[in-house]
C-alpha cells in the first residue's frame, strides 16, 4: 500500500577513528560520500522516486541525502530537517574513543552503556563545550528538550512523536518518503514499526547508506521490509558495522 | 535593517557550449562547483549566516546552494524550491547554440529576442519533447502556468508575486534569507527592488556564484547593494558573463 525508504548516513570521520559521535557534527569520509552516490544510483536503477525527504540536523545525514538525491535527479524535492532524527546523544562519551572511554569509566561500565536499552551514559555538564543547546541550528528546540545524554529508550521517545505527527500523515497522504538518518534514530523507528523487543533492537545493526525499504499497509504496519542491495553486499556491510561499532556510534 | 543575499548559479555545461538553457536541467561544470565552494567560503569569512534559503527547481541552482551551505556549515537550514525562481524559459530556442539559432531564425531576429524586454522567442509546441509540464517536479503547477516561452517581462511577472507573498514576509520576520537562482530570475528581482527601467535591466549582467548583498529598509526598499568579492574580481566576472552571454542564458 505504502512504501518508505530508510537510510543510515555513509561512513563518517569518527566512524573511522572509532569515537562516540552522537550529536557531534562530523563530516562524511570520501568513502561515505561514495556510499551515498552508490545508494542513489541503486535507487534510481530500481525505479524509486521520492516526493519528500526527512533528515536530521547533522551534516553526515544531510550530505548522504543530497548525494542520493543528486544521483536520482531529485535535488528539487522538499527536505525537512529535525533534531528528532539526530543520532542518539552519547552524553559525556561524545568525542572519546574506545580506549579513552575504557580508561575513564572502566571496561565493564562501558559494556553496560553499550548493551542496555535504558541506561544512559553520564550527562554533559551544562557548561560543557559539547553542550550545543545555544547553537543556531537548535534554536527552535523548547527549553529542556536539548539532551545532555540519551539511552536508546530516550532516542525512541523523541523520534516516535515526530514519526506519528509529522511523517506518518505524509506517508498516508500518498507521498513517497525517504528518511536519511542515523544508526540509532533508525533503530528507534524500526523498533516501533516492527514492534521489536528491547533486546532484539540492540542486536540489530543497520548498515551505512543501504536503502532499507518498508512496505506498509493502510495502518502503516509493515507488510515486508528488505534492503535493496544484494544479500551478500548487505551481509558484508552489516558485519563491518557490527565489528566497527563496538566502541562507537 | 534587513540584509538578503542573491546568488546566480555557477558555470553550467551549457554555458560552456553556448546554448540557450532556460528550463533545461543541465548540470554545473566542475568549475561551477568550485565557484559555489568559493562563494560559500567568502560568505563564511565575512560572517554571514542564513536562516532559510530559496532556490529554483533546477539542479544548477540547487547544487550551487548546497555547495555554499556546506562551506558555511549550514546544510541544516530549510530550503524552499519554486519554479517561480527558475531561469527565464527560452521557448523554442532551448537547446540551440548561437549558430544554430542564427541559421534557423536569422541573426537579426535573434538580436530582437535578446535585446527586448517584452518579445518572447517562439513558443514550444505542446507536444515538443522539451515541454516538461508533465514532469513530477512541476506537478504542483496550475493548468496554464507552465511556460511555453518567456520574455524577461514574463519572468518578472511570475517571480515578483513569489517575492511579495512568500519571501518578503519571511525577510520582514527577521529571518536571514539567501536566494540561489538564475541570471534572469535574479534580474527580475533586481529590477523590482531597484525600480530599474526595462533598458537598464537588460544591460545588467549578474556574475555567476558571486554573493550580491542587498541591505533593505523596513519597507524592503534598498539602502545599498554590493557584491561581497573584491571589485576587481567582480569586474572580471561581469565581463566574462557579458561576453559569454551573447548567445545564451
Amino acid at each position: 500500500m505504502y512504501k518508505i525508504v530508510l537510510m543510515r548516513h555513509g561512513e563518517s570521520t569518527w566512524n573511522l577513528e572509532n569515537r562516540f559521535t552522537g550529536w557531534t557534527d562530523v563530516d562524511l569520509t570520501p568513502r561515505g560520500v561514495e556510499e551515498a552516490i552508490t545508494a542513489g544510483k541503486l535507487l534510481k536503477e530500481k525505479g524509486f522516486e521520492f516526493d519528500i525527504a526527512y533528515t536530521s540536523m547533522l551534516k553526515r545525514a544531510n550530505k548522504t541525502l543530497n548525494g542520493v538525491l543528486e544521483q536520482m535527479d531529485q535535488l528539487w524535492i522538499p527536505v525537512e530537517h529535525s533534531w528528532r532524527l539526530n543520532e542518539r546523544h552519547y552524553g559525556a562519551l561524545q568525542g572519546l574513543n574506545k580506549s579513552e572511554t575504557a580508561a575513564k569509566f572502566g571496561e565493564e561500565q562501558v559494556l553496560v552503556w553499550r548493551r542496555s536499552y535504558d541506561v544512559p551514559p553520564p550527562a554533559l555538564d551544562l557548561d560543557d563545550p559539547r553542550m550545543e543547546d545555544k547553537a543556531p541550528r537548535y534554536a527552535d528546540m523548547k527549553p529542556g528538550e536539548f539532551p545532555r545524554t540519551e539511552c536508546l529508550k530516550d532516542t525512541v521517545e523523541r523520534f516516535i512523536p515526530y514519526w506519528l505527527e509529522t511523517i506518518a500523515p505524509v506517508v498516508k497522504s500518498g507521498k513517497r518518503v525517504v528518511i536519511a538518518a542515523h544508526g540509532n534514530s533508525l533503530r528507534a523507528l524500526v523498533k516501533y514499526l516492527d514492534n521489536m523487543s528491547e533486546e532484539a533492537i540492540l542486536k540489530l545493526n543497520i548498515p551505512t547508506a543501504q536503502p532499507l525499504v518498508y512496505e506498509l499497509d493502510a495502518d502503516l504496519k509493515p507488510i515486508k521490509s528488505y534492503y535493496l542491495a544484494d544479500p551478500s553486499v548487505i551481509e558484508a556491510a552489516m558485519n563491518a558495522v557490527a565489528n566497527q561499532g563496538k566502541a562507537k556510534a
